[in-house]
């Protein structure tokens, strides 16, 4: 659909999850876009942000958490090591794993990608006086908890 | 992130792109759970529910508004024909391509697939009284034409 064809429909017939799915393949593209300068994906962002809550974290929690297959987190860990954005060390309780923390450049290259995100942000708010920022992400988490709760149980 | 883990988050530090992105897993996880019954999966149904939208679309037109590579499309389009879902002829005005369009087969299985996304919404408004549906909606909406807009412009 053409964005000036989106445009005319009437809200009220546009399905939420398809609105929520417009949403997040657009900014997945903005954020590729953004992203070129710091020489990183939205795929290895996503494994920096979760390295970053989690340190020292190894690689098959990772997965389990991105919910991304192990081959393709071992690929992007590959290429984050390359950039020298994370560092691997062999966990010893484990010999099996790798253990997996931020360098201070990845430290620093997640810091400029929230600022990235932020930007995104700022522009969606700048003529938006529908809502507050901060109510959007309190309904935008219910969702996310309410979708992730149908998804675990017998109900879905 | 865990679900327990995610529920202790303060949503006020949670990035609006990151729950968008969250929401849109898990939709899409919930919509293909419950799409087998109905033998598609989440990329056929959005397939059926642009060619509902420009009845004789041809195949290339499907490609670039689902934003989906030719390939894929074709493959897809294959398999909805073997259901019985859609029927394709050569196009009159344009030998070389498709036109393609919904049989009653078809039509029944999507109005049926928008029970599901009216399920998913009924769920996630159930306990929500943050905010009502058609006010999302219209945020949503404008949130998704200034991501388009942001990703067509010079300034993305």
């Amino acid at each position: 659909m053409s964005l000036e064809e989106f445009k005319e429909l009437d809200a009220a017939t546009l399905p939420v999850g398809k609105l929520i799915s417009i949403i997040a393949r657009g900014h997945n593209i903005y954020l590729n876009h953004n992203l070129k300068d710091l020489d990183i994906n939205a795929t290895q962002l996503h494994l920096l942000f979760e390295i970053s809550c989690q340190s020292n974290i190894n690689q098959e929690n990772i997965a389990s958490r991105c919910n991304i297959n192990k081959g393709a987190v071992a690929r992007s860990i590959k290429k984050l090591e390359e950039k020298e954005l994370i560092v691997r060390e062999i966990d010893s309780e484990n010999r099996r794993q790798n253990k997996v923390s931020l360098t201070d450049k990845g430290q620093e290259t997640l810091n400029e990608s929230i600022n990235i995100f932020n930007k995104w942000e700022m522009e969606i708010f700048s003529e938006n006086d529908l809502i507050e920022r901060e109510t959007l992400q309190k309904v935008l988490k219910e969702i996310a908890i309410k979708t992730m709760e149908l998804n675990q149980g017998d109900n879905r």
